[in-house]
This record gives structure tokens, sequence and C-alpha cells, in this order.
């Protein structure tokens, strides 16, 4: 007998319908003789419908208020999948974050997990029930409801799978596992059987989507197996663990990430503290520079490319502008019409090779590669936005094709 | 400086437009230096809405699966109340019912407070926040969240009151206080300044339906103000408090409760015994009766007549057909084509003739009594339904017209 975790997110539970099928996957692992702790989010649109409630009334309303409005939508969905896993003839309970032990900073909106304290879910797992627990809140210090901002309930699943020592965390979602490339765009993906925790975290930051990156970050930390599949169709799914036990593949995907945006600023008096007044402004403002580039010197000037996510944009500029105006022959531009295209593998660590692979088939399809970034599972480029789906489609063929 | 609770239902932030009317009247009691604590309702069809999801999931969901959905209704109104008064300008904070202290059993649907803490109310009020609390629901003792059932935020509203030993309850309503009669069906219905406990809880039982009833016992047990008022119209309301300080009427209003039926059992022989056998296997089943009317024995034979609430007129039949059949010669009939029409009213314990005076009126008016049962501050009777407004009407103006 196992203790699984699974987690649902809000598409997977979206109507009556779709809640039936949910209480299904569940009952079938109870069935097979497992313990059963399922968290899942708000319904489709119901944290869409919250917001907008919230802004007739208040555009600005704090955090705090947000946070008690936005866990009324999990506290909806638990209560609707016990009621349907009730039905089915199974003993289930549902539980809210505060109930389930989730304790979090005070950092309304955008909550960290401090600790998880099982008790009431072991004592419920005891009474062999399952168990149903609201994604993406949990309790202060103060006892106040917080939520852990987006992508919460996969960090919540993961986080009460390590606090009960679970021997698997499945998360299901709307793809049936992670691909070497967006199946929507390059029809010839593959799905992986097995993938790294760092490879995983690679993807996810580079706009993937498919697992919270601080999810991924926890269950590499307590080494607990992830499993990320569909709710929808019922075949395996990736396995996300250790590289040890991974296949070894070239490189493992091919990810886009559109919402980035790239900043110039060229002109610089070649002294490094330039550089640092630079960087200090902008982590005053907690914006993380994504890609960095740093040009040779030309003359007694140097230039600086780099790019922030896209929603920091405006941020960025309010807080170099006048920085930057104040520098004698020093100019700041910014394009929001790039992208960011990267190959993510364990395996690239040990083929030389892999980077210029990726270079060359760019070349070859005329795609302009404005900045590049590399570490040791990762080679990213920055390429105008509107070739992006094509820079994707490029380097996926020159990786993938001639494996099949 | 005063500490005022102020309890708002559903009907007064049914949207964003009444939530902004509701923040009005609470910041202008805060304004006017007092401390508030304010206990609200879920919005208008909210909880219509929430019980439709569950009946398309399971019509026969556990009720501990229903309260955690049902309290997620006041969960959005306390935020987005709060974020109305914060959009005013003023401090807030919202508490869930388990952050507020209210302790109840754990009768999940209609649980009982059986304590409530106000630790953390209070010290949300040394900060000068107002205070706006979900009312209905509560905390179990296994920290299971549980609703009170219908009227539950009256009763949360006068446990706060108490808890906090306030100055005053404000139970703000879609009525301008309790009346003579309905409003509605008496044009010349008087608006009453004051009433006490006791025949605030008459008119309550009676079906007048302006406060719940538990909530008008608990305030009469710890001596807590009460007052009915408008949330739409900004006059007066009614007082509710020891008799001692009401102002003296003969009678403070008639009532009408339309959801009563009658029970008739003739030839039943005549020995308590009987009797005494009927009534227990309708405690067994927790059904009360309403009003009593045993009729004179005739022959070795007698009748009895009483009512019960109309939802508990199946389960009356199904407690008592069977036995009635094994009683030789004895008959069970029913009536719910009946209405109880009463008139309360602390005065009638001072002045003879009152019931004389309804019944003289009803007479004059042609309409029958069926049924009689009086107490010391009341008159009820049993009359055909659709004769009952024209009893309220003919019973008022005799006793109120004489009066302007």
């Amino acid at each position: 007998m196992s203790l699984v975790v699974q987690k649902f997110g809000g598409t997977s539970v979206a109507n009556a319908k779709l809640i039936f099928n949910v209480a299904n996957i569940i009952t079938r692992a109870y069935q097979e003789g497992n313990d059963v702790v399922v968290v899942v989010s708000a319904q489709g649109d119901m944290t869409d419908e919250l917001i907008e409630k919230a802004n007739e009334i208040n555009a600005n309303a704090s955090k705090r208020e947000m946070d008690v409005l936005m866990a009324s939508g999990e506290q909806i969905s638990v209560a609707l999948l016990a009621m349907a896993i009730e039905r089915l003839g199974f003993p289930v309970t549902s539980l809210l974050g505060w109930q389930a032990g989730v304790m979090t900073s005070s950092t309304y909106g955008s909550a960290m997990i401090t600790r998880i304290d099982p008790g009431r879910i072991k004592k419920e797992l005891d009474k062999k029930n399952i168990v149903i627990v609201a994604g993406f809140q949990g309790l202060s210090q103060y006892y106040d409801v917080t939520t852990l901002g987006r992508g919460g309930s996969d960090t919540s699943a993961v986080g009460i799978a390590v606090a009960l020592s679970a021997d698997l965390c499945q998360i299901y979602t709307d793809v049936e596992g992670v691909y070497t490339a967006d199946p929507r765009l390059i029809a010839k993906a593959k799905k992986l059987d097995a993938i790294s925790y760092d490879e995983m975290l690679e993807l996810a930051t580079l706009g993937a989507q498919v697992l919270n990156n601080r999810s991924v970050e926890i269950a590499k930390k307590h080494n607990v197996e992830l499993e990320v599949l569909s709710s929808f169709v019922d075949v395996p799914g990736t396995i996300v663990r250790e590289a040890a036990n991974v296949e070894k593949m070239l490189i493992s995907g091919v990810a886009k990430d559109d919402k980035v945006a790239k900043i110039s600023i060229t002109g610089i008096p070649d002294s490094q503290g330039w550089i640092f007044r630079i960087f200090s402004k902008l982590s005053a403002r907690d914006i993380n520079v994504d890609t960095l580039l740093q040009t040779a010197v030309h003359g007694d000037r140097r230039d600086i490319f780099f790019t922030v996510k896209e929603d920091r944009l405006d941020d960025t500029i309010e807080a170099l502008s006048k920085f930057c105006e104040s520098i004698e022959g020093a100019s700041l531009t910014y394009d929001k019409n790039v992208s960011k295209v990267s190959i993510v593998g364990a395996g690239m660590q040990t083929h030389a090779g892999v980077a210029a692979k990726m270079f060359e088939a760019l070349f070859t399809a005329n795609i302009d590669i404005q900045m590049i970034a590399t570490s040791e599972i990762k080679v990213s480029v920055i390429v105008a936005r509107e070739l992006a789906d094509e820079a994707v489609r490029t380097v996926h063929n020159a990786f993938f094709t001639t494996m099949d």
C-alpha cells in the first residue's frame, strides 16, 4: 500500500461532469489500496469571477482581504469534490488550508509555505478517509488566511507529499506529460517518460509552464517523485525524479518564453562601478535580470543588454531612465518584441557541440540570434518574437527528427 | 464611546451598490467614536447558487461538506464588505467564524453556539479596526466548519454582542422595525418604538420573522439591548429590551403564521394513557406540538386537535397513522389550509377582555375560530387560511384604529 498525493487544477474541476471524472480517478487509486490525499484548485472561472467581484468594489483592495476572498474558491471546489466522492460511495473528508496545517509566511497573495503540520490529514487517513485539501491557501502565524500565489496548488501538493513522506505526488493537468516541445506548436513533439528535477526546473523557468517552479524545487530538495499526467486521457505521464534514474537524452526539450523584454543600455563609461549601480537599482525594486549579455568594451565605453520578465518592463524603465540620463553619453532603449528559445538537457553536459548544433540550425533558417545565455544544462537565445515559433520548430527538428 | 455590534442580512449586501450603502452605515457609526463589530450574511442569491452547485453533484451530500460549501458564502461577503470600507478610507479587518472564536456544537447545518472567545475581535478593536465577522458559521470542537442554520447570522451577532458586553446590537434588515402587524398586509400597521424580549419572542415564534428566535432568547438571557432597523431608510428602528423599560401598550402586535397544519384525532378511548402515547410518538421524532386543543370528553371517547409546523406534517402523519389505525374507533385527519393569527402584548396580562375583544372582532367579521390557545402575553386562533389576512386586518383594526 502506498501513500499517493494527487493534485488537480482548476480546469480539471470546472463543472459537475469534470468533477465526477476527477472523483473516478481518485476513487480508483483508493480502491487499488492506496492512501489518497488530493489537493485541488478553485474551479475553472471561479478565480476570475471573484476578482471581478472585488474590482467592482475596490480595485486597490488590500491583499489580506483579496486572500480571504480568493480562498473561498478552493473552499467551494473541495466541498463539491468531496460530495462527488460521497455519491460514489467512498469515505471522504475535505480540509481547508488552515485545517490541513499548511502554515505560511504573512506575505498575502504570494505567501511561502513555512511548515506543514500533517496531524489532521494523518488522522483522517487513519480513519480510511480520502482527504481533499484546498490548494493554494494556508494560514499565517497571525491566524490569517493566506494564498500562495500563481501555481500555488502545485506547491501545496508537493509540500503535503513531503510532510507525509508520500510515495508519489501526481500532478494532474490538461496535457499528458512533459514534452520535448510545446505539442500545440510542434506536432512531432515527443512525450518524455522521465526527466530530472534540474531539467524540469529549467523548462519551468523557460516558460514550459507545466509545473510550478517552487514545487519542483521542494520536490528536488526532499526527493519526492513527481508524475505529470492528464486528468482527461488515461495514459502514463512523465516522471520527474533524480537525474541518476532518468534515461539519458542529449536534450530533453525545447521551450519558448514570449513574456520577456530586452533592455539595452549603450555608451556606459567603462567602469564596473556603473554596472554595479545599475543592478543595485534593479534589485532595490526586486527586479530579476533574466538573460544577461554584457558586450565587450569599445573605446572607453561599453554596452549592456539584458532581459527581464515583460511584466516588469515598466518598473525597469522607471528604475533606470533617470539614472541613465544622468550618465553623459549613455542611452536606454528597450524591445518588447523578443522571445527566448531554449534547449534544456542534462545530456549536454557531456556532449560537446550541442550549442553549436542549435546555432547552426538557426543560422540555416535565417533566424538572427540577438543574445545568448548558457548554463550547464541549458542554452537560451533571444530572437525576434515573430520568428520564435519558427525557431522552436527549427531547433526541435535539428535535435529530435533524427531520433525517431 | 460605545461598543456597537451591527448585523446585516443577505439582501443588504446583495450587490456592490448595496455593499457601499452598508459600508457607509458602518463607517458613520465608527466616525461617531464607537467601536464597531459587524456581522454579515452571504450575499443575496449566493446561498441558492451554492445549493444549486451542490445539487448538481449530490443531492444527498453530507451536512459536513454542505457546511464547508455554504460557509464560503459569508467568506465572500466579509471580504467584499471589508474592501468597500478600505475604499472609504477606514481601517478594517474581516474575520471568518473560526477566527472570530465562534465555537459551536458539531451538529452540521444547525449547530448551536457553545462559546465565543472574543480574543481576536478585541485585539482588532484595540488596533482601532472595524471588524467584519462572517455570520452563520462557527467552528466545532473537532476543528470543522459548521453553520448555524436558518437565521444563524442574528444569533452570531447577538452572541458576539454578549461576549463583548456590547452596549447595543443593531439588527439591520429590509423593514424599518417591528410593526403592530405585517405592513405589507395592513397599511395602518404602526412601527413600535420599543418591545420587550418576551413579546418579540412570541412574535418571532408566531411568524413575524423579523428576528431569529434563538437570538432574542440569548439577548434576553444576557440583557443585551437589540435594535431592529432598516439598512435602506435612515430612521430609528424598534428597540428590544426588558419589559420594565418598554412603553406599555395593550397589545404590541398582530402576527400571522401560514406555515402550520392542523391534525385531528377523533374517537380516542377516554384514558390519559392514549394521549401520553400519542405525544411520546411525536417527541421521539422531535416534532413539536404547536397549538393544542383537547376537547371535552363525549361519551367514553375524546377528540384531540393540535397544530404542527407545516414542514413536519408528513413526519407527523407517518408517526401516528399506524398507531391510530390500531386504536379501535379512532380516526386521524389533517388540514393544511389553516393559519394561525395571534395577538401579542405584555399589556394583556393586566387588562381583562383582550381575548374577548379579539373573538368579538372575528365573530363580527364572520371568521370561524377553529382552535384557540393562550399564554400570559399571547392569544392565538386557528382559522381557515383563505380568511387569515382578513382576520389580521379585522383584529388589527379592533385594537389599533382607536389608538391613532
